[in-house]
Protein backbone atom coordinates (compact mmCIF):
# COMPACT_ATOMS: atom_id res chain seq x y z
CA UNK A 1 0.00 0.00 0.00
CA UNK A 2 1.57 3.31 -0.96
CA UNK A 3 0.70 6.22 1.55
CA UNK A 4 -2.26 7.94 0.68
CA UNK A 5 -0.20 11.39 0.27
CA UNK A 6 3.29 10.76 -0.60
CA UNK A 7 4.20 14.57 -0.49
CA UNK A 8 3.34 14.90 3.41
CA UNK A 9 5.94 15.38 5.79
CA UNK A 10 4.70 13.11 8.92
CA UNK A 11 5.57 13.03 12.72
CA UNK A 12 6.16 9.11 13.24
CA UNK A 13 3.36 8.58 16.04
CA UNK A 14 2.91 5.31 18.23
CA UNK A 15 -0.70 4.37 17.37
CA UNK A 16 -2.61 1.76 19.14
CA UNK A 17 -5.38 0.57 17.30
CA UNK A 18 -8.33 -1.13 19.49
CA UNK A 19 -10.28 -4.27 17.63
CA UNK A 20 -8.67 -6.23 14.79
CA UNK A 21 -11.73 -6.38 12.91
CA UNK A 22 -12.30 -5.24 9.06
CA UNK A 23 -11.92 -1.59 10.43
CA UNK A 24 -9.05 -2.04 13.06
CA UNK A 25 -7.54 -3.80 10.19
CA UNK A 26 -8.00 -1.36 7.36
CA UNK A 27 -7.14 2.33 9.71
CA UNK A 28 -4.00 0.03 10.78
CA UNK A 29 -2.16 -0.74 7.82
CA UNK A 30 -3.60 2.93 6.72
CA UNK A 31 -1.77 3.99 9.55
CA UNK A 32 1.23 2.01 9.28
CA UNK A 33 1.26 2.60 4.97
CA UNK A 34 1.89 6.70 5.95
CA UNK A 35 5.04 5.68 8.55
CA UNK A 36 3.14 5.60 12.13
CA UNK A 37 4.25 2.65 14.05
CA UNK A 38 0.86 0.57 15.09
CA UNK A 39 0.14 -2.38 17.21
CA UNK A 40 -3.14 -3.43 16.94
CA UNK A 41 -5.12 -4.93 19.85
CA UNK A 42 -7.24 -8.06 20.47
CA UNK A 43 -8.62 -10.15 22.94
CA UNK A 44 -6.54 -13.12 21.16
CA UNK A 45 -3.59 -11.58 19.35
CA UNK A 46 -2.13 -15.09 18.70
CA UNK A 47 -5.61 -15.68 16.54
CA UNK A 48 -4.98 -16.35 12.74
CA UNK A 49 -6.46 -12.98 11.01
CA UNK A 50 -4.08 -11.04 13.35
CA UNK A 51 -0.86 -13.05 12.27
CA UNK A 52 -2.23 -12.61 8.57
CA UNK A 53 -2.76 -9.15 8.93
CA UNK A 54 0.90 -9.00 10.41
CA UNK A 55 2.49 -10.96 7.62
CA UNK A 56 0.38 -8.79 4.75
CA UNK A 57 1.32 -5.34 6.46
CA UNK A 58 4.11 -3.38 5.46
CA UNK A 59 5.74 -0.82 7.84
CA UNK A 60 6.19 -0.82 11.60
CA UNK A 61 3.46 -3.46 13.04
CA UNK A 62 3.39 -5.49 15.97
CA UNK A 63 0.03 -6.95 17.75
CA UNK A 64 -0.54 -7.51 21.60
CA UNK A 65 -3.60 -7.70 24.01
CA UNK A 66 -5.64 -4.28 24.47
CA UNK A 67 -3.94 -3.52 27.40
CA UNK A 68 -0.44 -4.10 25.47
CA UNK A 69 -2.20 -1.61 22.58
CA UNK A 70 -3.45 1.17 24.22
CA UNK A 71 0.14 1.25 26.58
CA UNK A 72 1.88 1.17 22.87
CA UNK A 73 0.04 4.09 21.85
CA UNK A 74 0.25 7.82 21.89
CA UNK A 75 -2.65 7.71 20.37
CA UNK A 76 -5.34 4.99 20.71
CA UNK A 77 -7.98 3.91 18.55
CA UNK A 78 -11.32 2.84 19.10
CA UNK A 79 -12.31 -0.06 16.02
CA UNK A 80 -14.27 -2.41 18.30
CA UNK A 81 -18.10 -3.29 17.73
CA UNK A 82 -20.11 -1.09 19.24
CA UNK A 83 -21.71 -3.47 21.89
CA UNK A 84 -18.16 -4.55 23.13
CA UNK A 85 -16.50 -0.65 23.33
CA UNK A 86 -17.06 -0.51 27.02
CA UNK A 87 -15.31 -4.11 27.93
CA UNK A 88 -12.94 -3.66 25.43
CA UNK A 89 -11.88 -0.23 27.74
CA UNK A 90 -12.28 -1.78 31.19
CA UNK A 91 -9.53 -4.59 29.43
CA UNK A 92 -7.24 -2.05 28.54
CA UNK A 93 -6.74 -0.68 31.50
CA UNK A 94 -8.68 2.97 32.03
CA UNK A 95 -5.19 4.37 33.41
CA UNK A 96 -3.93 3.37 29.86
CA UNK A 97 -5.52 6.43 28.41
CA UNK A 98 -4.57 8.92 30.60
CA UNK A 99 -3.99 12.19 28.51
CA UNK A 100 -3.82 10.42 25.31
CA UNK A 101 -5.83 11.40 22.22
CA UNK A 102 -8.50 8.41 21.61
CA UNK A 103 -9.80 8.24 18.35
CA UNK A 104 -13.66 6.86 18.70
CA UNK A 105 -14.60 5.29 15.45
CA UNK A 106 -17.30 2.71 16.90
CA UNK A 107 -21.19 2.86 16.33
CA UNK A 108 -23.78 1.42 18.99
CA UNK A 109 -25.32 -0.92 15.96
CA UNK A 110 -28.09 -2.71 17.24
CA UNK A 111 -27.94 -6.21 15.14
CA UNK A 112 -30.82 -8.00 18.00
CA UNK A 113 -33.40 -7.21 15.67
CA UNK A 114 -31.11 -8.12 12.06
CA UNK A 115 -30.78 -5.52 9.11
CA UNK A 116 -30.80 -2.75 9.10
CA UNK A 117 -30.01 -1.80 12.75
CA UNK A 118 -30.75 0.46 15.42
CA UNK A 119 -28.66 2.54 18.02
CA UNK A 120 -28.62 0.98 21.67
CA UNK A 121 -27.99 4.46 22.34
CA UNK A 122 -29.05 7.94 20.87
CA UNK A 123 -30.39 10.86 21.06
CA UNK A 124 -29.55 11.89 24.87
CA UNK A 125 -26.46 10.12 25.12
CA UNK A 126 -23.98 8.66 22.18
CA UNK A 127 -21.37 6.23 22.98
CA UNK A 128 -18.67 8.83 22.14
CA UNK A 129 -19.59 10.42 25.43
CA UNK A 130 -19.81 7.10 27.30
CA UNK A 131 -16.25 6.61 26.25
CA UNK A 132 -15.59 10.28 27.13
CA UNK A 133 -17.13 9.90 30.56
CA UNK A 134 -15.10 6.60 31.05
CA UNK A 135 -11.93 8.25 30.19
CA UNK A 136 -12.23 12.15 31.48
CA UNK A 137 -8.22 12.45 31.26
CA UNK A 138 -7.84 11.56 27.42
CA UNK A 139 -9.22 13.50 24.81
CA UNK A 140 -11.70 11.80 22.59
CA UNK A 141 -12.27 13.10 19.30
CA UNK A 142 -15.30 11.13 17.43
CA UNK A 143 -13.86 10.29 13.63
CA UNK A 144 -14.29 7.92 10.98
CA UNK A 145 -17.60 6.34 12.43
CA UNK A 146 -19.57 7.15 9.33
CA UNK A 147 -17.87 6.27 6.52
CA UNK A 148 -16.94 2.36 5.92
CA UNK A 149 -13.42 1.19 6.05
CA UNK A 150 -12.40 1.53 3.19
CA UNK A 151 -12.93 4.95 2.20
CA UNK A 152 -11.67 5.74 6.07
CA UNK A 153 -7.49 5.69 4.26
CA UNK A 154 -8.95 5.69 0.87
CA UNK A 155 -11.67 9.24 0.73
CA UNK A 156 -10.99 10.02 -2.60
CA UNK A 157 -13.95 8.48 -5.01
CA UNK A 158 -14.35 8.97 -8.74
CA UNK A 159 -17.52 11.63 -7.75
CA UNK A 160 -14.83 13.75 -5.73
CA UNK A 161 -14.11 14.11 -1.97
CA UNK A 162 -16.66 13.13 0.66
CA UNK A 163 -16.24 15.16 4.12
CA UNK A 164 -15.22 13.89 7.04
CA UNK A 165 -17.60 15.08 10.14
CA UNK A 166 -15.49 15.05 14.21
CA UNK A 167 -16.49 16.58 16.95
CA UNK A 168 -14.28 16.48 20.77
CA UNK A 169 -14.12 18.54 23.97
CA UNK A 170 -10.39 19.00 22.99
CA UNK A 171 -9.35 21.64 20.65
CA UNK A 172 -5.91 20.39 20.72
CA UNK A 173 -6.63 16.65 19.85
CA UNK A 174 -8.55 17.34 16.94
CA UNK A 175 -6.15 19.34 15.80
CA UNK A 176 -4.42 16.69 15.65
CA UNK A 177 -6.76 14.01 14.15
CA UNK A 178 -6.97 16.91 11.36
CA UNK A 179 -3.52 16.09 10.58
CA UNK A 180 -3.83 12.45 10.52
CA UNK A 181 -6.79 12.78 8.16
CA UNK A 182 -4.84 14.73 6.04
CA UNK A 183 -2.25 12.21 5.57
CA UNK A 184 -5.07 9.76 4.51
CA UNK A 185 -5.82 11.95 1.67
CA UNK A 186 -8.88 13.95 3.28
CA UNK A 187 -9.88 17.66 3.63
CA UNK A 188 -10.63 19.50 6.38
CA UNK A 189 -12.85 17.51 8.60
CA UNK A 190 -15.84 19.32 9.59
CA UNK A 191 -15.72 19.63 13.50
CA UNK A 192 -19.32 19.77 14.63
CA UNK A 193 -18.30 20.66 18.40
CA UNK A 194 -18.00 19.02 21.53
CA UNK A 195 -18.50 15.18 22.22
CA UNK A 196 -22.22 15.43 22.65
CA UNK A 197 -22.13 15.23 19.04
CA UNK A 198 -21.69 11.99 18.74
CA UNK A 199 -25.09 11.73 19.22
CA UNK A 200 -25.50 12.58 15.86
CA UNK A 201 -22.91 11.32 14.08
CA UNK A 202 -23.92 7.98 15.31
CA UNK A 203 -27.25 8.23 14.69
CA UNK A 204 -26.49 9.25 10.92
CA UNK A 205 -24.51 6.02 10.50
CA UNK A 206 -28.21 4.03 11.05
CA UNK A 207 -28.97 5.74 8.00
CA UNK A 208 -26.06 5.69 6.52
CA UNK A 209 -26.56 1.80 6.27
CA UNK A 210 -30.19 2.13 4.82
CA UNK A 211 -28.42 4.34 2.03
CA UNK A 212 -25.80 1.61 1.53
CA UNK A 213 -27.97 -1.36 1.20
CA UNK A 214 -30.75 1.09 -1.05
CA UNK A 215 -27.75 2.35 -3.58
CA UNK A 216 -26.12 -1.28 -3.04
CA UNK A 217 -22.59 -0.18 -2.26
CA UNK A 218 -20.74 -0.07 1.03
CA UNK A 219 -18.32 2.72 -0.09
CA UNK A 220 -20.89 5.79 -0.05
CA UNK A 221 -19.88 8.65 1.69
CA UNK A 222 -21.84 12.29 1.45
CA UNK A 223 -20.19 15.14 0.52
CA UNK A 224 -22.19 18.37 1.58
CA UNK A 225 -23.22 21.10 -0.95
CA UNK A 226 -23.53 24.64 0.07
CA UNK B 1 -40.93 32.03 -9.92
CA UNK B 2 -40.17 30.34 -13.15
CA UNK B 3 -41.99 26.64 -12.97
CA UNK B 4 -38.53 24.74 -12.00
CA UNK B 5 -38.80 22.31 -14.73
CA UNK B 6 -41.10 23.74 -17.13
CA UNK B 7 -40.94 20.87 -19.76
CA UNK B 8 -42.29 18.64 -17.08
CA UNK B 9 -45.87 18.04 -18.19
CA UNK B 10 -47.42 18.00 -14.69
CA UNK B 11 -50.96 16.40 -13.58
CA UNK B 12 -52.46 19.20 -11.20
CA UNK B 13 -53.47 18.17 -7.66
CA UNK B 14 -55.14 19.79 -5.38
CA UNK B 15 -52.55 20.23 -2.63
CA UNK B 16 -53.03 21.01 1.24
CA UNK B 17 -50.30 22.72 3.29
CA UNK B 18 -50.15 22.36 6.77
CA UNK B 19 -48.40 25.34 8.42
CA UNK B 20 -47.98 29.45 7.24
CA UNK B 21 -44.18 29.34 8.41
CA UNK B 22 -41.22 29.59 6.35
CA UNK B 23 -41.00 25.55 5.09
CA UNK B 24 -45.02 26.10 4.77
CA UNK B 25 -44.75 29.48 2.25
CA UNK B 26 -41.55 27.82 0.09
CA UNK B 27 -43.08 24.47 -0.85
CA UNK B 28 -46.87 26.31 -1.05
CA UNK B 29 -45.23 28.60 -3.21
CA UNK B 30 -43.55 25.77 -4.99
CA UNK B 31 -45.83 23.68 -5.46
CA UNK B 32 -48.19 26.52 -7.10
CA UNK B 33 -45.46 27.52 -9.63
CA UNK B 34 -45.58 24.45 -10.90
CA UNK B 35 -49.21 24.34 -11.57
CA UNK B 36 -50.79 22.90 -8.77
CA UNK B 37 -54.04 24.62 -6.60
CA UNK B 38 -52.93 24.88 -3.52
CA UNK B 39 -54.49 25.78 -0.04
CA UNK B 40 -52.35 26.95 2.90
CA UNK B 41 -53.79 25.76 6.24
CA UNK B 42 -53.28 27.97 9.39
CA UNK B 43 -54.68 28.56 12.91
CA UNK B 44 -55.34 32.30 11.64
CA UNK B 45 -55.61 32.05 7.76
CA UNK B 46 -56.56 35.91 8.23
CA UNK B 47 -53.16 36.71 9.65
CA UNK B 48 -50.69 39.07 7.94
CA UNK B 49 -48.17 36.88 6.67
CA UNK B 50 -50.43 34.19 5.28
CA UNK B 51 -52.38 37.27 3.47
CA UNK B 52 -48.80 38.72 2.17
CA UNK B 53 -48.39 35.26 0.84
CA UNK B 54 -51.48 35.10 -1.38
CA UNK B 55 -50.95 38.22 -2.75
CA UNK B 56 -47.02 37.73 -3.70
CA UNK B 57 -47.61 34.14 -4.36
CA UNK B 58 -48.62 33.81 -8.85
CA UNK B 59 -50.81 30.47 -9.32
CA UNK B 60 -54.02 29.02 -8.25
CA UNK B 61 -53.62 29.72 -4.21
CA UNK B 62 -56.06 30.23 -1.19
CA UNK B 63 -56.04 29.71 2.53
CA UNK B 64 -57.96 28.31 5.25
CA UNK B 65 -57.97 26.75 8.70
CA UNK B 66 -55.91 23.34 8.93
CA UNK B 67 -59.15 21.47 8.28
CA UNK B 68 -59.93 23.33 5.33
CA UNK B 69 -56.49 22.96 3.33
CA UNK B 70 -56.73 19.24 4.43
CA UNK B 71 -59.96 18.70 3.34
CA UNK B 72 -59.03 20.61 0.49
CA UNK B 73 -56.43 18.42 -0.73
CA UNK B 74 -55.62 15.44 -2.38
CA UNK B 75 -51.67 15.50 -0.93
CA UNK B 76 -51.56 16.83 2.61
CA UNK B 77 -48.09 18.47 3.27
CA UNK B 78 -47.24 18.58 6.81
CA UNK B 79 -45.02 21.45 7.43
CA UNK B 80 -45.49 22.79 11.09
CA UNK B 81 -43.34 23.58 13.99
CA UNK B 82 -42.51 19.08 15.15
CA UNK B 83 -43.38 19.76 18.68
CA UNK B 84 -47.32 21.45 17.11
CA UNK B 85 -47.33 18.36 14.87
CA UNK B 86 -49.48 16.40 16.59
CA UNK B 87 -52.20 18.84 17.44
CA UNK B 88 -52.12 20.40 13.96
CA UNK B 89 -53.53 16.70 13.03
CA UNK B 90 -55.88 16.89 15.65
CA UNK B 91 -57.46 20.08 14.82
CA UNK B 92 -57.12 19.32 11.10
CA UNK B 93 -59.63 16.22 11.93
CA UNK B 94 -57.90 13.06 11.33
CA UNK B 95 -60.72 11.27 9.27
CA UNK B 96 -59.93 14.51 6.35
CA UNK B 97 -57.12 12.60 5.94
CA UNK B 98 -58.46 9.14 4.91
CA UNK B 99 -56.87 7.32 2.18
CA UNK B 100 -54.66 10.86 1.16
CA UNK B 101 -50.86 10.95 0.48
CA UNK B 102 -49.32 12.70 3.47
CA UNK B 103 -46.01 14.22 2.59
CA UNK B 104 -44.30 14.45 6.30
CA UNK B 105 -41.67 17.42 6.32
CA UNK B 106 -41.61 18.20 10.25
CA UNK B 107 -38.98 17.58 12.31
CA UNK B 108 -38.91 16.87 16.24
CA UNK B 109 -36.62 19.18 17.04
CA UNK B 110 -36.18 20.47 20.57
CA UNK B 111 -34.91 23.60 21.41
CA UNK B 112 -35.65 23.74 24.88
CA UNK B 113 -31.72 23.90 26.13
CA UNK B 114 -31.08 26.50 22.96
CA UNK B 115 -28.98 25.73 20.01
CA UNK B 116 -28.34 23.11 18.57
CA UNK B 117 -31.31 21.71 18.78
CA UNK B 118 -32.07 17.92 19.99
CA UNK B 119 -34.49 15.52 19.13
CA UNK B 120 -37.84 15.23 20.89
CA UNK B 121 -38.34 11.90 20.08
CA UNK B 122 -35.93 9.48 18.43
CA UNK B 123 -33.78 5.89 17.45
CA UNK B 124 -37.02 3.47 18.79
CA UNK B 125 -39.85 5.91 17.29
CA UNK B 126 -40.33 8.83 15.24
CA UNK B 127 -42.92 11.78 14.49
CA UNK B 128 -43.02 10.42 10.81
CA UNK B 129 -44.34 7.08 12.70
CA UNK B 130 -46.71 9.17 15.24
CA UNK B 131 -48.10 10.53 12.28
CA UNK B 132 -48.58 7.41 10.72
CA UNK B 133 -50.29 5.77 13.61
CA UNK B 134 -52.23 8.64 14.43
CA UNK B 135 -53.34 8.38 10.55
CA UNK B 136 -53.84 4.77 9.96
CA UNK B 137 -55.63 5.13 6.70
CA UNK B 138 -53.53 7.77 5.00
CA UNK B 139 -50.12 7.29 3.31
CA UNK B 140 -47.88 8.85 5.15
CA UNK B 141 -44.35 9.74 3.11
CA UNK B 142 -41.44 11.64 4.98
CA UNK B 143 -39.69 13.78 2.87
CA UNK B 144 -38.10 17.46 2.90
CA UNK B 145 -37.52 17.36 6.28
CA UNK B 146 -33.26 17.01 5.22
CA UNK B 147 -32.84 20.23 3.72
CA UNK B 148 -33.65 23.99 4.28
CA UNK B 149 -36.92 25.31 2.94
CA UNK B 150 -34.67 27.24 -0.29
CA UNK B 151 -33.73 24.18 -1.38
CA UNK B 152 -36.75 21.70 -1.22
CA UNK B 153 -38.05 23.62 -4.39
CA UNK B 154 -35.02 24.49 -5.93
CA UNK B 155 -32.27 21.81 -4.92
CA UNK B 156 -29.58 22.35 -7.61
CA UNK B 157 -26.25 23.84 -6.41
CA UNK B 158 -23.38 25.05 -8.11
CA UNK B 159 -21.91 22.45 -6.84
CA UNK B 160 -24.11 20.08 -8.47
CA UNK B 161 -27.32 18.36 -7.39
CA UNK B 162 -27.90 16.91 -3.78
CA UNK B 163 -29.94 13.87 -2.98
CA UNK B 164 -33.47 14.03 -1.63
CA UNK B 165 -34.18 10.96 1.10
CA UNK B 166 -37.61 9.57 1.35
CA UNK B 167 -39.46 6.77 3.39
CA UNK B 168 -42.66 5.45 3.70
CA UNK B 169 -44.83 2.45 4.09
CA UNK B 170 -46.80 2.41 0.85
CA UNK B 171 -45.06 1.97 -2.98
CA UNK B 172 -47.98 4.39 -4.63
CA UNK B 173 -47.44 7.17 -2.48
CA UNK B 174 -43.51 7.16 -2.62
CA UNK B 175 -43.52 7.42 -6.84
CA UNK B 176 -46.36 9.99 -6.57
CA UNK B 177 -43.84 11.82 -4.14
CA UNK B 178 -41.15 11.18 -6.91
CA UNK B 179 -42.84 12.46 -9.17
CA UNK B 180 -43.43 15.57 -7.41
CA UNK B 181 -39.94 16.21 -6.59
CA UNK B 182 -38.97 15.81 -9.83
CA UNK B 183 -40.96 18.74 -10.83
CA UNK B 184 -38.81 20.77 -8.41
CA UNK B 185 -35.41 19.67 -10.41
CA UNK B 186 -34.52 16.88 -8.19
CA UNK B 187 -32.81 13.55 -9.50
CA UNK B 188 -34.38 9.99 -8.05
CA UNK B 189 -35.31 10.00 -4.40
CA UNK B 190 -33.00 7.49 -2.62
CA UNK B 191 -36.03 5.34 -0.48
CA UNK B 192 -35.12 4.10 2.36
CA UNK B 193 -38.45 1.64 3.10
CA UNK B 194 -41.20 1.92 5.21
CA UNK B 195 -42.14 5.15 7.36
CA UNK B 196 -39.81 3.72 10.58
CA UNK B 197 -36.73 5.14 8.59
CA UNK B 198 -37.98 8.87 9.92
CA UNK B 199 -36.01 7.63 12.69
CA UNK B 200 -32.61 8.52 10.84
CA UNK B 201 -33.85 11.12 8.57
CA UNK B 202 -35.18 12.90 11.37
CA UNK B 203 -31.67 12.43 13.47
CA UNK B 204 -30.03 13.38 10.71
CA UNK B 205 -31.66 17.01 10.85
CA UNK B 206 -29.61 17.25 14.32
CA UNK B 207 -26.21 16.51 12.49
CA UNK B 208 -27.46 18.87 9.21
CA UNK B 209 -28.13 21.84 11.94
CA UNK B 210 -24.64 21.59 13.08
CA UNK B 211 -22.86 21.07 10.11
CA UNK B 212 -25.02 24.51 9.06
CA UNK B 213 -23.58 26.22 11.86
CA UNK B 214 -20.24 25.17 11.32
CA UNK B 215 -20.09 25.96 7.44
CA UNK B 216 -22.45 29.22 8.10
CA UNK B 217 -24.94 28.31 5.58
CA UNK B 218 -28.60 27.08 5.83
CA UNK B 219 -28.10 25.75 2.38
CA UNK B 220 -26.01 22.90 3.01
CA UNK B 221 -27.29 19.60 1.50
CA UNK B 222 -25.84 16.27 1.29
CA UNK B 223 -24.94 14.08 -2.16
CA UNK B 224 -23.99 10.87 -1.61
CA UNK B 225 -20.60 9.88 -3.42
CA UNK B 226 -20.72 6.39 -4.67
Amino acid sequence: MEPQNPTLSVTVMKIGVLGSGSVGRSLGKGFASNGHNVKIGSRTPEKQEVQDWLRSTKGNVSAGTFSDATAHGEIVVLCCLGEATEEVIRLAGTTNFEGKLVIDATNPLDFSKGMPPGLFVGTTDSLGERVQRMLPNAKVVKCFNIVNNQTMTNPRMKEGLPDMIICGNDEGAKRQVASLLKEFGWGDPIDIGGIEGARWLEAYTALWVRLAMKLGSWSIAAKFLK
